[in-house]
């Protein structure tokens, strides 16, 4: 229930109201509830009793107006749990502004208290029920803080400048697949609604506003993950003259800002950083989680010659062997788990044949795989456990393949152990830039170099002769195993990036007919730039310890990219159809 | 050209940078302009002859980065006239980041100075170039002062919060045609672009976030006017629990702290108010322009029993006759500009079949069309001079026919009359309100009577009883002619909103099918709610006295809705439609 509450102090004037739901009522005590606070009103069947019987049709979410006086309760209701437990409104007039007429799909109280009762499908569906939950209502309150504090911050202490940039704007290759939104007036033509402000912030830059910043919506046609929305909310930035350094140090400022103002954390000054190859080695992912330790071991030296043949042809072919050792796994994982339990079905999953490992016995002799076991020379199990710093008791799991196949086993390994074992210290909070990634990648399914950023990051200056192999510039900052935010340091000069769109394949043609104004641009006094993007929602869906972005969302879309409330998209009126000429096939 | 200066104090070490662009060049001197400031670099032949030689590379618009000492300057180039005559930057090192390869097409520094000399196509064409004219800064700058100012207002004194809502949305019935996006999952289907966030923000107020607000992009396909956008961006808020009086007051205050910290323009407090009739009645529209008087009159029972045919007859069909009289416009209007020039055919193009007049002579005898003057017998004239406080040497224009077009044709003559004669006075400030809209107006095309505002405005209590007659609880906010704001408060009951519905011809199937989250919402406890928005880029526009919005966005359309810099709306990747499975006929 809606209350609006005008209140009297001992009689005088109103001098504020207070805005809540209905927590409880009885025969004559309405308790109210804003999110904030609780408080009583009290009817006075002697003094008042037309307030007083208007009681009897109340329900919970009604909507009321109450008048009355503040005042300590009789001693006899004071409540010393009840933050305002020794007073109370005792009502004069109580209005009905509006009833309740229809069953409630749930009741807000009890949506709150067990929230998991209540499918997230209906939730979505009776959205504004939903949203009086104390729970959401502290999420997009948390939301509007961290968006107000971003703001304040970039506008006051570094004198960024807002800019808002086109939605109806054209695609650009971010790799994703983009809504479009055909013309009515160009027949055949087509709006893309933009995946990041990438190009136009670049614009801005070379247009003087050497502090940008925009809360920016941004859009992806894709298919949509636990934690991924059709459309989503970037803090976007870029400056101009701006050095790496500088890039990183002001960001990490603006990060332990939020994160001390919103969560009382304090985050380490500088952050750490892992290049690229450095988190990929030691984690198997750019986007480690530091919060436990558990980090991946390069073997494949230890098995150049060794008689198992997994091992040794996988070597031969270009392929390397990684190991994770886990501290006191033995026990934990039984051999028939290593064989066919969870663990197993995560390393399958990953895209691994098989799940080799050893246990370490008390008397230092290995147990596993038998043909593993076997294939050990004393000389190598030394090796191999002194390079795992195993002792009794611990556990080593195998990945054995090409480079990234490997990672990506043990890294997934590595996150199931930890979760599962529970080494994760919820306490702490990694937070860390990976720096140094490559330019490139190899697509295989298309046989090309793509960007594995976008194509505007610039190379590392040291790079630059072999740009096909270069590092870039960029930047990726990794919360809790989660990528927040990336950017990169952009090119500036024209011959440099038109080097680059040749490298991912397109051509000088076709760079003139998408990108020809960034190219003009550049030849047109640009200044050397960077920035990075947020995903705003995933950030706040961290701060706000959240299980998903559609949490901190006010009106998200489903996994299957419908608005459950307004239940867009829909279909529409056909003239608007044959206004845009065109028909579904 | 844009510079990246590091300066030191007297050799110690780097206390600042500054950013600009060159002003102009000299032997030994770059005179630099930010757009805050210009300073002067002077570099020194003997002690640095790199940098000093380094001069001779530079055009305009390079980018450059210069290191040096700011010092006095010597005193036979002391500039008084400078603010920063007294000191210079003496450049220990040059070097340029950045050259200009291609031919610009036009001087930035000369498009500022005259800047109507370069076409608008060229400077939407080469944005980058244009925003780095001083003026363009300005207005962006200005621009992103304004949102800021009103977003802490907003959070800072009211506690409004700030809440996004969808852009891939359902259409709702603003009176506009929708960009539409096609769903790809669900094939036939599409989302629509917002044309403003009301659904949505009246799902806030019914979920409990009694103060919301957002800047938010909308969006209408319709063809573009001068001061239209296919994109544009509202100040959009929406209270709950807040009278009208409440709601008005706390938009004034906004206001007046806009144009007071902006423009240092005290507005009225409180600004005036017209109902619709009377701004109607006296100005012929619902945004009058204040800033002259010349109201219009109604002068048909003067005419009831006139010889004159086209009065008297369009009067019997229930037409009306009102006038524009224009002090000392006799003179200014000779009779054959009033028969077939300008100001003829400004009547002509509002839908006027003519424009009678009568000019008031030295003798108070009146000349004009000649069928008119006979018409008037001597108490009529009379009668007609007085309503009109008519005296010699004045115009008497007249407009007859239905109320609407008489209006209309009064209106538009006002304004071309009002211009013309430079009857407005520029340094005063016309703001006001205008209430008590009617509900409904009848559409003649569609034979149905349609909601003036929206269907989801709330009628005046008063009224409730005949709803299709009745005045709504609706106000706009008009500075100097334009409107600039808009809202109401809006219907919280489902049986007056079905019945608003159904007036304007939604049947109950079509509401449920399209609004049934709204009419449930509120059924499930909505508090009475209202709010308005503003057309930020307008409301900038006439902060900045820009000339269009196009001039207070960063990268606008251009009035075939296409985007100069990127050339979108563009053809896409024959995949991407079969992707939509669409295709245009």
């Amino acid at each position: 229930m809606w209350v609006s509450v005008s209140v009297f102090v001992g009689g005088s004037p109103s001098i504020g109201s207070m805005v809540g739901s209905l927590f409880s009522i009885s025969e004559t005590t309405l308790v109210l509830s804003s999110f904030e606070v609780k408080f009583q009103v009290t009817t006075l069947p002697d003094d008042f009793p037309d307030a007083h019987s208007l009681i009897n049709d109340l329900r919970l979410e009604y909507v009321i107006a109450v008048e009355g006086v503040v005042r300590s309760r009789p001693s006899e209701s004071v409540n010393k749990k009840m933050k305002t437990g020794l007073i109370e409104v005792a009502a004069e007039h109580v209005q009905v502004l509006n009833a309740v007429r229809s069953k409630l799909p749930f009741l807000v109280t009890t949506a709150d208290d067990a929230k998991e009762s209540v499918k997230e499908e209906i939730r979505l569906r009776f959205r504004c029920l939903d949203l009086r939950r104390q729970q959401m209502n502290f999420n997009m309150m948390l939301r509007h803080r961290v968006v107000k504090l971003i703001r304040r911050y970039l506008e006051d202490v570094y004198g960024f400048v807002e800019i808002e940039t086109p939605i109806l704007s054209r695609s650009t290759p971010e790799g994703a697949r983009d809504y479009l939104v055909p013309s009515r007036v160009q027949r055949g033509t087509f709006y893309a609604l933009p995946q990041s402000p990438q190009l136009f912030k670049q614009m801005l830059m070379v247009s003087g506003f050497d502090r940008y910043y925009q809360i920016a919506r941004c859009f992806r046609d894709e298919d949509i993950r636990a934690d991924r929305q059709p459309e989503f909310t970037q803090l976007d930035m870029e400056l101009a003259f701006t050095p790496l350094e500088d890039m990183l140090r002001l960001n990490e400022d603006l990060i332990r800002k939020v994160f001390l103002e919103i969560k009382g954390v304090h985050l380490p000054n500088p952050f750490p950083r892992l290049t690229y190859v450095e988190a990929m080695n030691r984690y198997g992912t750019d986007r480690p989680d530091t919060r436990f330790d558990l980090e991946l071991k390069d073997v494949s030296d230890i098995f150049v010659e060794s008689p198992f043949r997994v091992f040794a042809d996988s070597l031969k072919n270009g392929g390397i062997i990684k190991v994770l050792c886990v501290p006191s796994g033995a026990k934990s994982y039984s051999n028939t788990a290593l064989k066919k339990g969870d663990i197993y079905n995560e390393a399958i999953k990953s895209g691994a044949k098989g799940l080799p490992f050893l246990k370490v016995l008390d008397d230092g002799e290995v147990e596993g795989i038998p043909a593993l076991v076997s294939s050990l020379d004393p000389t190598s199990k030394e090796q191999l456990l002194r390079r795992c710093s195993a002792g009794p008791g611990d556990l080593i799991l195998f990945a054995v393949g090409r480079h990234a196949s490997v990672n990506k086993t043990l890294d997934r390994l590595r996150m199931f152990v930890g979760n599962e074992m529970d080494l994760i210290d919820h306490s702490r909070h990694s937070i860390l830039w990976v720096t140094d990634f490559p330019m490139f990648e190899w697509n295989d399914s298309e046989q090309r170099l793509e960007a594995l950023h976008h194509p505007f990051t610039a190379p590392k200056p040291e790079d630059v002769e072999d740009l096909p192999s270069a590092r870039a510039l960029a930047y990726d900052m990794v919360y809790n195993g989660v990528e927040i935010g990336g950017g990169s340091l952009r090119i500036y000069k024209r011959e440099v990036q038109q080097k680059v769109l040749e490298i991912v394949g397109i051509s000088p043609e076709q760079a003139e007919a998408k990108f020809g104004y960034l190219l003009e641009a550049l030849d047109m006094g640009a200044p050397p730039h960077g920035g990075i993007a947020y995903g705003l929602d995933r950030l706040v869906m961290l701060l706000a310890d959240a299980n998903s972005i559609r949490d901190v969302i006010a009106f998200p879309k489903t996994t299957t990219a419908q608005c459950a409330l307004t239940r867009a998209p829909s279909e529409v009126d056909p003239q608007q159809l044959k206004d845009l000429s065109f028909q579904t096939q």
